[in-house]
């Protein structure tokens, strides 16, 4: 079989011409689309991908040797992003390979994206948490780049490797270990709730209750977004009730620094009048005063262990989803709850 | 002149036959070398950009067609790297440009990037903060690739254009808030000072001290590295002294999130009891417990502005150095300092 030539469903090699002729461009066009190369119109793009997804012809190019590139995608860039970046370096430039970092938040940024990737070479992608619309996911499955899903939002596409944290056992933990404490009364604020980590830690929260034999409290669950502001607001309606929670699991470190805020408006002190765990345990975690008591989700081995995939490119065989341990880091936040009921000190006028 | 040529001394034309040869390569090798490619050896390929750069012969490829790709270099990742990425990100995606993100914290990793530089292509690299020793100074300006510096350490190379902010004003500013509210002991913890913008900062400090006529003492100067740890250690020595500061002006964020844990630690409560400002306006100031008065520092204006001369080409023609206005932002770590002396307080035993 030639070179970049692939069997038509009838038997017959699918050539560039064939591509050309039905994208009803130019051969020279074709092949520079192809290539990959900015100086050819994204619609021109758009279309001779389409044919060549349609034909099922495969870049030869992306075959033949390496870019020496590999995308790393993020719905946002925060304080873990950091840690995505970094644990993916390391392998990369290990093997000459940098990171094209990106961001995506919305359909827009998305389809500007997928405009960039295909004009240019890529030995692969890492979509962090993307949510890719099927639109999306066509176009890039026609690019014929590997990809692998960092802690996929749903079920990731099928032979699309994905790589996740122990998200269950991690809320579990984080929840275990107040209840040791002595805590009875603990709330808990979820990530997004469209997103099955979330629900796994949520999920994980209920099992070590139920196990202790501590009733769920319905109140004491408020759905939350990962970010600071969520974790702000949750808490501070927490703290408000007649009985507020002595401790506080929140799904995000970003969250658990919400909590801090929400405390002391309420002039409550952390341990002594309220105990908080966060999950990430990103460097604000270390940062804050009292140092957080979190959940380690080993986010630089993830995106290192993603990157390894694609640079050896083993993305066509590896076991569909890896999950890596989180680890309970206990710190400063944490204290067995106080004596009395609260409502000892007032709050601030 | 025939593409790729260049007029050597005698005014006779270099060609790749005249660099191979000077390399000792094959002359494919010599193409193959320039026109990046991973399968080359590191050392051919910095044997052949050595030729190149003594003969004086440029590459056509880079100066023909855009590589779709800017090179982002930090000496390390931080919350404020998040910054410059998404400064960065916003001016390259409209262009169809992503963004290679690098960490070279040492000589090795700065090695280790510059071949995979030079195995590749890119339209320009931005520097951040970066420290390159005379050897990759040369490597780099031996590739042939437009260089943009974001807050330079010393004197940026000749002819490489710089942008910063503008530190000396923004410590001043800072200082001088304080001593509006009512501080006269003012302590502060210095960024890392063999850089430039760490003095510039320092120096405003020292200025608007002396312009409200308040004798600069320098056991209130503790030379730090922008780590947290540093704004904690410097913090904690300063609110053990007899006559401790009512105030301190950290000359980053994650310095002064060192000074709310000292502070806790001293039992003591911001800002009723200490007046704290930090410098740069990353999102963990908001994230802070109470929310952090800091300088902002214009760090995604700084990259788009960097990136921007990258893709319209301006790196020769660009003013040679660029400084962008901090400004205050006030939120909630800075008041009145206390009306007695401190120590009304016990430190916790």
């Amino acid at each position: 079989m030639g070179e970049g030539a692939a069997p038509a469903a009838d038997g017959a090699k699918v050539t560039l011409a064939d591509v050309a002729a039905a994208a009803q461009v130019s051969i020279p066009t074709a092949s520079k689309a192809l290539r990959g190369g900015p100086d050819v119109a994204a619609a021109t793009r758009s279309r001779v991908e389409s044919a060549m997804a349609d034909l099922g012809y495969s870049r030869p190019a992306r075959q033949r040797s390496r870019a020496g590139l590999i995308d790393l995608v993020f719905t946002q860039l925060s304080p873990w992003a950091i840690e995505i970046i970094r644990g993916a370096e390391e392998p990369a430039l290990n093997s000459g390979t940098r990171l094209a970092v990106s961001t995506a938040a919305d359909e827009g940024q998305r389809e500007r994206w997928l405009d960039s990737l295909s004009g240019s070479r890529t030995d692969g992608v890492i979509l962090v948490l993307n949510e890719l619309s099927p639109h999306h996911r066509a176009r890039l499955a026609g690019l014929h780049v590997p990809v692998v899903v960092i802690d996929p939002i749903g079920q990731p596409a099928p032979g699309v490797p994905s790589i996740g944290a122990a998200n269950w056992a991690g809320g579990m933990t984080a929840t275990e270990h107040l209840i040791e404490l002595g805590h009875r009364r603990i709330g808990t604020i979820t990530g997004r709730p469209e997103l099955l980590c979330s629900r796994a830690r949520l999920d994980g929260y209920r099992a070590a209750l139920e196990r202790a034999a501590i009733e769920v409290d319905d109140s004491l669950i408020v759905v939350g977004d990962f970010h600071f502001e969520s974790g702000l607001g949750a808490a501070s309606r927490m703290l408000s009730m007649p009985t507020p929670p002595t401790a506080i699991f929140a799904a995000s470190d970003a969250q658990a620094l919400g909590v801090y805020e929400a405390a002391r408006q309420h002039d409550l002190q952390i341990p002594q009048d309220l105990s908080v765990v966060g999950f990430d345990d990103v460097e604000i975690a270390q940062w804050a005063a009292p140092p957080l008591t979190t959940l380690r989700q080993p986010l630089a081995e993830m995106a290192a262990l993603a990157t390894r995939i694609l640079l050896e490119r083993n993305a066509d065989t590896f076991n569909q989803r890896a999950e890596l341990a989180t680890n309970l880091v206990v710190r400063q936040s944490t204290a067995p709850p106080p004596p009395r009921a609260r409502g000892r000190r007032q709050a601030r006028p």
